[in-house]
């Protein structure tokens, strides 16, 4: 047992993904000379390769991956192994179909695409556990490999769930552990409701088939239940790893915005947390939440939107708290990041010139260590022919490969994200919430997000916490839809609030850990702290509009929700004006919290200026497109618009990134 | 036995919903004084309570429910209770899976909301009769119950039919019974057309799994079959309740415009039908239908539309006609009355000031002699968290309460809805007709709201009738989209017109009881009333429009259909202009029978205008969210609009109702 | 064994689809005289008469078919019969329940439509073999049999696939066949992508359960294979007819743009094809390929689109190639033709005055030998109550009926399309291209319609053929979406480039057999002829716009999709202007061969026309809805339009076709 030396990196380092198998032999000692000559550092392989390294059962064929890893290794390469179970073979569905997983449809899904597994199935957990030593005892050691990833992308596909038989069963002893009794379990769910009640365990169902809509304490569980078996699963590979694999750092890597689990639950076992980032893509987010302005999508269609992929860098970021024993590096790493088009989204334009630059330095000033292609060569087979790689399909570079060529990592060093905004974000209530929005158009992410855009157009680096994590520290905390409250974090904010201003945002303690609303209504426990109680809420349908005035000349007209709050102690900053709410407070403030009742982006941004400014944080108002992004002593001046801006007298070149020592943000 | 003496009632009487079991029992006395105090009369309960009736098979807990009952009446409340078979138990769910319903898509339908039961388990009828019984001899005889509910909005979360083996197997049997021969099905239904004759009668399916389409007369008889499913359940436990709880009435509480089984069927059984008003969630009709005006949603987000919520309280006045042997009030009840924000519609706007305070005056005056509101506090827990009540979560008065404080039914007297003009319903044509629409955009309730708005915008009282009701006293009757005709009927349209004038949309008379057309065409048995017959008939896209011309000056724009016709003793009073029908009849008259073929609103308003004047009724247009409704001898004047609207000479505040004295109208 | 001699067509004939079992026998002799007095020649019956021949098991009825058909025969009509095998009888379904097919969604599909069987049931093709040579022996002798139509529509309902057990088996022997060895199958798939590898044909699942998409290649062989099991069904019927009825022709009624099989594989053992032919219903084509123009289904919503409809008469015209040995007409059918309101489209107008004069023109004009309407009379029960015929529900002429009687077909002669334009069309390459569109928007048939509109736009005849058809004679080829290419393929075309010009769209070459991508990218095999390889592809959101300049003033604007080159041989004609493809080829030319790399209407129509004049062909650009449609010596002028036409100084009448004679044309 010979642990590996920590990884020490002094500046941000790149990395690709790579699939030998998909290519001839003959072809690897180039591109892993290819690859160390572009400037990489590590290579993340063995993804999906069971099929390969285990032709049948229990026939192991270690040469190729052993030849792979000498490969990389005589170039130079750090080799990132990845467990294999993201797609179980062929042979393992045939011997045992219970390991498939079922849909909320009932229907089983069978072997074809990936992912077809029920973390559930204590067969399927054996062979995950069995494959995953094998791969540990043979290549733990090996001087080359330095990290590890479990799976990939938990979750993809729609698999967060299972709604298989083993997962009825496993349920249902969650549940019991959980509440001990039937009759805890039906005070908690308020199953007398709907004469829901039950008197034993195995009278509760799964919560796909009813009627309709189940209770939501009833989904909430299930998909509490449903975390835990992920983040279970994902424990017996790391605790295999950490034994057999001394020193090597374990991460999993993540999808943006994915909200099937609970993410801080199964990263609890990881060094760091990895994810995936794909800012066209993702741009879809824009058109599902329905972002205001018109011709966003096609404004940032070849770039992303810059708060979109740096919201999810800052979640990434913040997932793993505090130091580990274990050999990662402080950072989280982009383990998959977009070089060219994808292939996924309905459309998927090139990017534009200068984006992979833009999205490997955005990457690095929202704390990422090490950021790492998809994929060497694009793919000449299969369900992803049409996505890019950093070489096309004929093996020749593609346009971002000359991007990364032309990178210098050096003026990105390693170094701590200046954060002194938090913003807080929290699984369960995002399931409470998107169970019933109440308002079409309404969603956690849209709330979150309008939150999030609100900081960093002010120019605000922030960090993305979890609600019960340390806050100490912070000038400002924003929690925008911090709905699910429990009395122990009540108190855990009113500590906060000592030191820090607060910001609410609507339906915030609307409900208990089990989906109740509090018998005194919201807020609930936290309403000492805010020195109010919810009078009333008003859906808005999509193109109404409700008037909020504050001290200003100019009203700010909110969309889609607004409520109002009865003082106990609170003032009133901001009122409605007209329609139902006419009067009633809309933005309201307690010592050293405030509360935003109304969703509008200017009433958003309006309030945080002025709190960001009390805090002395100066908040600058960007141009759409242009932001700010600080780590360490530099700061990364970005342009994300495809046309050149002129801001505080320089001009900003289209999709560019600058980075700017401390001296020159002085000046 | 003591049968309950019959309610009398004199003015309008207001209750509420309650669901104790939702409350410590600590709160039942002082909310029950509250709601006395509040003006309150009836208390409806035990809703869906079963699983705290009976917790375990066979063991009744009755002693909180007799408090209950007791606490209300202590109160001075007298009690309406609830057959709880909408929410069967767990338990029986466990040890009878079979109870359970199927969807179209041939999934068992499992525990976990509400109504997941098959009505054609004849172990289901056995438990809902054993349930019903024995509440019936334990509260049957009170002195404080005057009446029953029972089960709970037949149909909801699309329960009206069930594809379960014991639907199959009753269907089977039902259609022996309708048929007595497979060749006499075969030729009612057409069977030849695609090979689909059947020899016996196991060889026919439910019509929810084949390629495409099933023959509509087969998707006919499903639905029919359906509806006396239900009307059997219901009629199971209305024999029960008689029994064992004599002089109390009995009614059952529908959802508005729902579509799923023949309301007039299962009203049979039944002292009078009450119904649930939810005016803005209702309102989503108008979405659905496509109403022309642009922005009518918006207008009417926070009131519904008046015409809308005024249907449905026309509709459900005429579902049980004549005196019945029971001592039900004459009029109908409007059992859950929304009385602040809903929560199922995909946005949920909070009503408007005044709002509560106008539905209830407006169901007074189109006949309901009780307005209850759902529900006296908000649930606190589970599906409907989000869903208002008179009290808010925390117990505190929401608006609504207010306004019912505010609300003096004295100036609300009982007394019948003199209409003059009778608007003929039937669910059989709306199902023939939905199941082919043809023309994309229409469908039957959007072409039979469109001469009910048109007859109220006119100022018209309307009664909704079946069509084979009696008919004699009315001075015009208007049948939008009858599009089922029988031989017996169209005798009895030709006795009504002997007294009263008729008119017909379009499609009228295009089916037969088995969904066939007749040999000889439209309008086959009413032909010699109508003195034509089909020419043809076209579907416009959306966005097309075809002229029709009378003998005014301006020609009208019909939408989506236009149908012309040859005649045969008719006279044609407007013509298509243009188009592939230029010059064909578009309006025909035939002595009092006038068709219109074309989809218009100004055209229908036009000839309707006519014939009321014509008949002495003085039509007069109504600016849009005004409204006059009779009842007795009071004009309930109305303006739902969000703004004040000056109407002759007066000026209507807004969000307002205003009972006028006859003196007052006169004037 | 008399076989019939072959029919000899002068010029074109029509016909008449009739049901003598849905009327009356008492009708039959005068319906046959009145078909005869309208000018037909033709009339096909029997198409869903299972139930009716064969109403118990073996138990054949053949009274009424005998009669029927001496009845058409003695009033001088001759038969097409059709083997009844699309519509089994209900008592087959319950003794064979494995005869259903499996839905997509892995439910089976029951009686009660029509198409409710699998092709891979080894039970129903031994039924159909049975009932066909139980029809073939009794009619296929007979004098006034011309000849059979097989079965009905395949693929209707979605039924082109089945994902039944038989299936699956069935799915894996044609597997085994092909691909001799797993190992070989993983090769071709390129199954080591995402650990897809099987180690035995027992492992392979069928492609519709997987938890996302599985491989195109496993799809596309599925496609294949279901393609086959069709062709396979079909080839069974028509050895027994063959066998049976000898000199008769065998026949298949398609369906316009259907993609579920591949008709040249299932069309190889037919005389000719038939169609057939809604114009109305199919402009729904227009709206879901998203054609530019708004208000176009507008314009064409009462004749359709004039390139729509045509498109599926030169698809049709092509799908047999060369002499048969059999006794068929050299043209093809249109089997079933429009002649009034169709019931199956969302809207479903009228027809303008004069288009079934104008559609039964352009058939002949477009091959079509026989033009035969569906139906005589309109079907008064079942599924299709709502569509029309020549007769209406009562039995009077309709519309339609009036423009046939009026319609001379002498000026119509049998002849053929003088096309120098052939258009390439392949179904392995439209599934391909549709599985994986990666641009909202686009997809196979979008990008060929408009190759195929622009032609037609510019006056010119096109014969549509598959790619590995004989290719001489051409003045120009055009292959707007050739994705799939092999190498017999591309030596086809390098020939065919010897002597014509070749434009090729988007995609071309893009994927090998079995849906990989070459390893040395697009164009693979075809690169020496293309002289280029693919720089990269572009896919623009809709709304997105990308410059496209050459030689001329004014640039193009391309959308969707544009893709570049690099050069090896080849000259650019036209180049990305501004955009991340700003300066590389958007078009180019190598020799005879011409890549449009980018989608844009106008840029495609400038480059055919400059290639059509270069080649003699004269090009015209025409008004929308004004097309020139040539056969033998005759040129068909018609106007689509809904108003009157100036061109070339004559006034063409609106919705009208005139036929010119070469004289005319010359002057």
């Amino acid at each position: 047992m010979t642990p590996l030396p920590p990884l020490r990196l002094s500046h941000l380092e790149l990395g690709v993904c790579d699939y030998p198998e998909h290519v001839p032999q003959g072809c690897w000692s180039e591109y892993a000379q290819a690859q160390k000559a572009l400037g990489l550092r590590f290579v993340r392989i063995a993804e999906f390769a069971w099929s390969r390294l285990e032709p049948q059962p229990g026939q192991y064929e270690w040469r190729w991956l052993d030849e792979a890893v000498e490969t990389y290794a005589a170039a130079g390469l750090q080799v990132v192994l990845c467990t294999p179970t993201a797609a179980p073979p062929a042979w393992l569905v045939i011997q045992h179909p219970e390991v498939l997983p079922v849909g909320r449809d009932g229907r089983v899904k069978t072997f074809g695409s990936r992912r077809h597994y029920d973390p559930s199935s204590s067969m399927f957990r054996e062979h995950s556990r069995r494959i995953t030593r094998a791969m540990a005892e043979r290549y733990g050691q090996h001087a080359a490999v330095v990290g590890w990833q479990t799976d990939n992308e938990f979750g993809w596909g729609d698999t967060a769930q299972s709604y298989s038989p083993a997962a009825l069963a496993a349920f249902r002893q969650w549940l019991a552990e959980r509440y001990r009794t039937p009759e805890a379990l039906n005070e908690a769910w308020g199953n007398v409701f709907w004469s829901m009640e039950y008197s034993a365990w195995h009278q509760i169902p799964l919560p796909n088939g009813a009627v309709a809509e189940v209770n939501p304490a009833h989904a909430l569980d299930f998909l509490r239940f449903s975390s835990d078996q992920i983040a279970e699963f994902q424990e017996e590979q790391v605790a295999i790893l950490r034994e057999c694999s001394p020193g090597r750092f374990v991460t999993h890597n993540y999808m943006g915005f994915f909200s099937g689990f609970d993410h801080y639950r199964t990263s609890q076992c990881l060094d760091f947390a990895s994810w995936d980032s794909y800012p066209t893509g993702t741009l879809e987010a824009v058109r599902e939440w329905g972002l205001a302005e018109p011709g966003l999508m096609l404004d940032f269609a070849r770039t992303g939107h810059p708060d979109v992929t740096a919201f999810n860098h800052d979640l990434y970021r913040g997932m793993v708290k505090g130091p580990s024993g274990a050999a990662a590096a402080p950072g989280f790493w982009v383990m998959e990041q977009q070089c060219g088009p994808v292939n996924w989204a309905p459309s998927n334009p090139l990017p534009a010139k200068g984006a992979v630059a833009l999205w490997t330095a955005q990457a690095w000033a929202h704390g990422a260590d090490v950021v790492s292609y998809f994929r060497w060569r694009a793919a000449t087979m299969a369900q992803e022919v049409l996505h890019s790689g950093l070489l096309r399909h004929n093996g020749h570079p593609d346009r971002g490969y000359a991007e990364v060529a032309a990178l210098d990592p050096t003026p990105f060093p390693i170094g701590k994200v200046p954060a002194r905004v938090a913003l807080l974000h929290d699984y369960e209530s995002l399931w409470l919430y998107n169970m019933q929005p109440h308002a079409e158009g309404m969603n956690y992410w849209a709330q979150t997000f309008a939150y999030y855009r609100a900081l960093r157009s002010l120019g605000m680096d922030v960090d993305i916490l979890h609600p019960d994590a340390d806050l100490s520290g912070y000038a400002l905390i924003v929690a925008p839809a911090l709905t699910l409250m429990t009395p122990g974090r009540a108190r855990h904010l009113e500590a906060a609030a000592e030191g820090s201003a607060l910001v609410f945002g609507p339906r915030t303690a609307f409900r208990t850990p089990s989906g109740r609303t509090p018998e005194e209504g919201q807020f609930g426990e936290l309403g000492r702290l805010v020195g109010a109680s919810l009078l009333r809420y008003d859906s808005l349908y999509p193109g109404m509009g409700q008037e909020v005035a504050g001290a200003g000349p100019a009203p700010h007209l909110a969309s889609l929700w607004a409520e109002s709050y009865e003082m106990e102690g609170a003032q009133t900053l901001y009122r409605y004006r007209g329609g139902p709410l006419d009067g009633e407070s809309a933005v309201i403030r307690h010592g050293n919290v405030t509360v935003i009742g109304a969703h509008g982006e200017t009433l958003i941004t309006e309030v945080l200026e002025d709190l960001l400014s009390r805090a002395g944080l100066q908040p600058t108002r960007l141009p759409e497109g242009v932001r700010l992004s600080r780590r360490g002593e530099v700061t990364l001046l970005q342009n994300w618009s495809s046309h050149a801006v002129i801001w505080q007298g320089q001009e900003l070149a289209p999709v560019s990134a600058r980075p700017l020592q401390l001296s020159e943000v002085m000046a």
